[in-house]
């Protein structure tokens, strides 16, 4: 754990990795501010429960592309750090409910997918040894009986919801607190509303309500704070977006703003790239504004691919999970993924798990078959998870810019950025 | 360190180990209930900043027997939990001071400690981890210009203390929290007085103030409250003590009191090992009720022992640390180490440390030349600490009473009683 080996840590491509470690290093030089700044930013907008934040290292910049308030991969974080998940729970549960005892955890009922049960046991797993009782209640209000869920060698009980006034339950459980673990693409139940105890995270941050394009306005903000304080351009951590309306990918309708938006997007980033001395090409990712799963996008470098699509592609970005026709589309800057791993050069993607405002791991998403610049959270698509070996606060000013533990860090820095959009998504929301 | 290797735990004699699985066995079916209870408690005590809780497990019986609230072993832990520590000095700080930034610390004034200078090493970086800027300031009035103390590798500066007002600092650094790493065994200096700043912990309990007697009367309503919530006779976890007033060891007086409280605790220990079926010889600990760094302690199995000390013996119970003459006499049940370590059958005793209410790791003192019945924290003793090999926050309910990780989790709960009792001292000193 202390010592990292050499071959558990992508390889980050050297010629780039200049810029990138102008990132780390300004960082490590400004730890106590950004720390003291990330303290009283989370006095003002406390963070949500939990959050996962998928990240895109392209070397000269480090950013976010997806933040994830219904985290389904704790599976996959090292277990050597589950003690930090613990006690990050009990500091988050104590912050909710001064006493709570009996945890109610809310799943998604997708009950046939073996990652997403792996995630269930652990996560009920980590709830469990920060002390709480934990029982699982579905949404689904076609289940009348408890039902056995096989998770490898561990089985879940998922029961029906009981709601008595206003307060949730299974069967002879009342519990202090609700845990959603379930991202509501398919609409928020009323059997949630209006709960006497406190429910996290809101429904409200369900897909069914919130837009990417939200998220990335507050955190556009964010980086710009962010790149202030430490004096450091924020584009470098900020990925460039627009949006549209109403597009209508099968009838074609709203299909100029498209063309005209992921122009502007390209130009934009042509502009920077300039700025910034890179050689690359800009490319641009379209995807549904409200969504998850990575359903529905596509990766475009020129505006006019917008209007050759064939009717298969025309398809694919028409629907979204849950069977939701697509109408809103975000256009986001593409953010190459310069870590690779082994020997085949497979691209890596990190993301970041964090619980409350800690950072408890993360993992690679590894994939064999993609290319630098393919978005690898795409539909059906199959990543090997690769453990983060470091927990992204352990940063080491003896070792420089470059050493795994403080490209760590940065990871865990900029997750923390987008984590503060988040906060800031749900303070607009607490509010109203 | 999902794998606890074999070697790297004492082992737990197995002909006592029965009832000892019987306490690990009812911590694992109650935790829930027992973390609910902790929650609770820390609501209306709040935790001490930090503290390292020495137990003694005895197979049969797990108790604390001495808590200290400037822990000064940080570092012999294990550097894996470092991020633990990091997190629940966040925690910590932000308790203390929403926006904490700066922390001066201050420290022992024995320079020239090789093992302290490297605990203050490792917790200026771990303060330092969590994002504060830390500064060293000495109470030593005779220091006029910052010095250097070499710490291994590493050179740590200390520094003359300035106050002006009510704020204390060091030459261009205003702290807004000021940490104590130093017991105050010399007595309460007055530059301390009176701050602006949050100080921890408070000078009401450094061991020119405390006395261990106070503490053991807190654990042992604790123990009792505990006890009956789990359903576990509070001895088991209890040391049995009694106090003495006013003893001159060298000019004999209050000796009859001695006399008759040992053989009153020795008499009740007797009576208790026959309830529980325990066929060992009882024996107490006498030490010093205010104090520490393990001077001034004696093993006595019988009261008549009290009166045939020679005086090279007794010379040593009249002095404490800094040459304080110990007045006041604690009589403490001896609880047995039956945890043993290696083929020499080394005895090896639990050190908890824990930041504010989260246990964040430990280690063993590992003695060859001691005794199961020995004290292993006496005058120059030499040990060679072992750190855990797990933090004691992650109990496995599927591995059954027996295992490490049950057996650390047992540790944590122990330990964790004993610093509640700590916040009830507190709680006394901060109402006063």
């Amino acid at each position: 754990m202390s010592v990292t080996p050499a071959y558990a840590v992508p390889h980050l491509t050297t010629a780039l990795s200049g810029p990138l470690q102008a990132i780390e290093r300004r960082f490590l030089e400004r730890q106590a501010d950004i720390e003291h700044w990330f303290r009283s930013q989370w006095l003002t907008t406390p963070a949500p429960f939990y959050a996962s934040v998928d990240l895109r290292n392209a070397g000269f910049k480090l950013a976010p592309v997806d933040t994830n308030l219904f985290p389904a991969g704790f599976n996959n974080l090292n277990v050597a750090f589950r003690p930090l998940a613990t006690q990050a729970i009990q500091t988050a549960a104590e912050r909710l409910v001064e006493t709570a005892c009996n945890i109610l955890l809310i799943p998604e009922d997708h009950s046939r997918n073996q990652f997403y049960l792996a995630n269930l046991a652990t996560l009920k797993g980590m709830l469990e040894m920060a002390g709480f009782q934990v029982r699982l209640g579905s949404l689904d209000p076609e289940l009348k009986a408890p039902v056995e869920l096989a998770a490898g060698a561990e089985v879940l009980i998922k029961e029906p919801l009981i709601r008595r006034g206003n307060r949730l339950g299974v069967e002879g459980f009342d519990a202090c607190l609700v845990l959603l673990n379930n991202d509501l693409s398919s609409g928020r139940p009323e059997i949630l509303d209006g709960l006497e105890q406190p429910l996290v995270p809101p429904p409200a941050l369900g897909w069914s309500n919130r837009l990417k394009s939200d998220h990335f306005a507050h955190y556009h903000r964010v980086a710009q704070e962010f790149g202030a304080l430490v004096e450091l351009d924020s584009w470098l951590l900020d990925p460039l977006f627009r949006k549209c309306g109403e597009i209508d990918f099968q009838k074609r309708s709203g299909e100029d703003c498209l063309v005209q938006n992921v122009g502007a997007v390209l130009k934009e980033i042509a502009q920077r790239y300039q700025e910034h001395n890179i050689d690359q090409q800009p490319y641009v990712i379209v995807k549904a504004d409200a969504g998850t799963y990575g359903m529905n996008i596509m990766t475009v470098h020129d505006a006019e691919q917008v209007r050759e699509l064939n009717r298969k592609q025309r398809n694919k970005m028409a629907k979204g999970k849950g069977g939701a026709a697509v109408r809103q589309i975000m256009i986001q800057e593409g953010v190459y993924t310069f870590e690779t791993w082994g020997d085949s050069g497979a691209v890596a993607e990190p993301v970041v798990y964090m619980i409350d405002h800690f950072v408890v791991g993360g993992f690679y998403r590894v994939h064999t078959g993609r290319t630098a610049h393919d978005n690898l959270n795409a539909p059906g698509m199959h990543f090997e998870p690769l453990a983060f070996d470091d927990c992204c606060a352990s940063p080491n000013r003896a070792a420089g810019p470059g050493a795994h533990e403080n490209r760590f860090y940065a990871y865990g820095v900029v997750a923390r950025l987008a984590l503060l959009a988040a906060a800031r998504e749900l303070r607009m929301v607490n509010s109203t």
